[in-house]
């Protein structure tokens, strides 16, 4: 039998989104414990552009030159153990790598079926960002209803995600961006307030002691880096939390710890992709248990910046890279 | 009927051991939630030098002339709500201040019995140190069996009692001091091994790398702070837990994300005097539920340095602010 074949996008060489290729490839063959997928739409994500760039290898076992992280698609074939899912059934998930294909083989415990007021475009809008979101807002962050929380690049697709999961827990979201028009539009999705700074962060003290009420943000949710942590110590309640899921204004952290002692504030830095499949499932699942129902029955709503198809992945990547979006840009496939 | 008195340690003014007296006052009288305690014995702590400087005043309600953070005695009164404890019983416990005294009212869920195998003076250097240790290493960095621990300071009283406490849980502690016998000391008290280091940590890599294996430790509870959480952030395993509570060496940490987000570490700062008192009322039942029976068999011992009458009250401060002790001050009242 000859091995079938699928349209992929393909990194040839390490550059800017022109040297983005199609290519006709293998279409993967499912292992036993897991499903093959006919990608309908995917996400694009930072990660991709950085893969894209050379700059973020993606974990043992996906190749170098396939990007895509996110996915939403129904199953086209099962493997032989697997017993959860059926062809046909629509699902969607985080992986490695290889998402920005036709075709796509993942182990069935890493795959949520998508509720069904979602089409495919919103559908793919959804794993990564309300995956990462979720996890570290209702899990790591253990937010309660009630607090505060401070979402810096709330106009990101997971800053947006995280407002939206804060306010489905009847906590209080505040923002900051660095375009004031991103601040409004994050309003729409239950932004309590937000401020829009550039790197002069001084105007951000006045803020938080406003929404606070003087007692300080509970959860810092830290998309940035640079010199907010650093900042937001400072401005954190007794028992804060500061989860730190992005560096894109640089990693190294002044910290003071009679803040961090007086407070007894708690720091967790976090990265997805790079744990461990046991790992992966448990945020899965725990992400299918919590978020599913709420994303059914439209509290939650995917956000979407722009939507491409395959062929057009160079210019999709473009918009990505222009810093303009407001939620995530979506690839039909 | 007139007030009773009792002899009391008294701070003045501020300044160094001379100034510290000890004065005949008035014996509290205990409210109906609480026990009034004939202290037998009670650890000096850093706490007490700080405060008999000026630079850490006790929390509200304790006078900032009376030191005295821990103390071990006998029941002497009991207010008109206790029902837990009667007359003559042998408790310990922490307190916000006023415990190098003849007499202390405190509030009943704040102490614990001690167990029968151990004198006054072995109990008086029990409650700070080991609440201390226990809440940071079992509680807060949820300290497993099998695991590994750096504790840096490793001949102070809070770092021999984590050493304790982690070899009492399975796991495996390592120690840095500045004095090589302490070390050795430490040793006899179930440290695993150790390294002699004064400000330069360079050599401290190599060694976490032949402890853990090329691993990393599981938990750093970093009693100095300075350079520590820097150098040793690069020495931590996947989901390590990086707990603050001394900064004798410095506050202002340098950190880098890379390491918290591959990582994915936990950092948490903790005090235990500025607690709430239902936080303190569940830290001292948590000690006595998991600490006290490996406390009354034996498995952990605490650890005098030396031992002082109330009238070397002087003395005992001078004792612990050389730098040369290696366990706990206590003073016989």
């Amino acid at each position: 039998m000859p091995l079938e074949k699928m349209k992929a996008a393909w990194i040839p060489r390490f550059g800017g989104p022109e040297v983005l290729e199609i290519r006709e490839i293998v279409r993967p063959v499912p292992s036993p414990d897991s499903v093959l997928v006919r990608v309908r739409a995917a996400g694009l994500n930072r990660a991709d552009l950085l893969q894209r760039q050379g700059k973020y290898p993606p974990p043992p076992g996906y190749p170098a030159e396939m990007p895509g992280i996110e996915f939403a698609g129904e199953v086209a074939e099962t493997g032989a153990q697997v017993r959860s899912w059926k062809k046909g059934q629509r699902v969607f998930g985080l992986t490695g790598g290889a998402a920005h294909a036709e075709y796509l083989a993942i182990h069935e415990r890493l795959i949520a079926e998508i509720p069904p007021n979602l089409d495919w475009k919103q559908a793919a809008a959804v794993p990564e960002v309300f995956i990462t979101a979720h996890d570290a807002l209702w899990q790591q962050a253990e937010l309660r209803r009630g607090e505060t929380v401070l979402v810096n690049a709330v106009g990101s697709g997971v800053g947006i995600a995280a407002v939206q999961l804060a306010r489905a827990m009847n906590a209080r979201a505040f923002g900051v961006s660095r375009t004031p028009e991103k601040i409004e539009q994050a309003k729409q999705y239950g932004l309590a307030d937000g401020i829009a700074l550039r790197d002069n962060l001084d105007e951000l003290a006045a803020a938080a002691e406003r929404w606070t009420a003087g007692k300080g943000f509970d959860v810092f949710l830290d998309l940035v880096g640079g010199s907010y942590p650093s900042t937001v110590q400072t401005m954190m309640a007794l028992k804060g939390r500061m989860i730190f899921i992005g560096t894109m204004a640089g990693s190294r952290y002044e910290l003071d710890a009679r803040y961090l002692m007086s407070k007894r504030l708690c720091l967790r830095g976090t990265v997805l992709r790079s744990r461990t499949l046991e790992e992966k499932i448990a945020v899965t699942q725990s992400f299918a248990r919590e978020v599913l129902p709420v994303l059914a029955n439209g509290t939650l709503r995917p956000v979407l910046d722009s939507v491409f198809s395959l062929g057009e992945i160079v210019k999709a990547h473009e918009r990505l890279e222009s810093n303009q979006t407001f939620g995530k840009v979506v690839i039909e496939i």
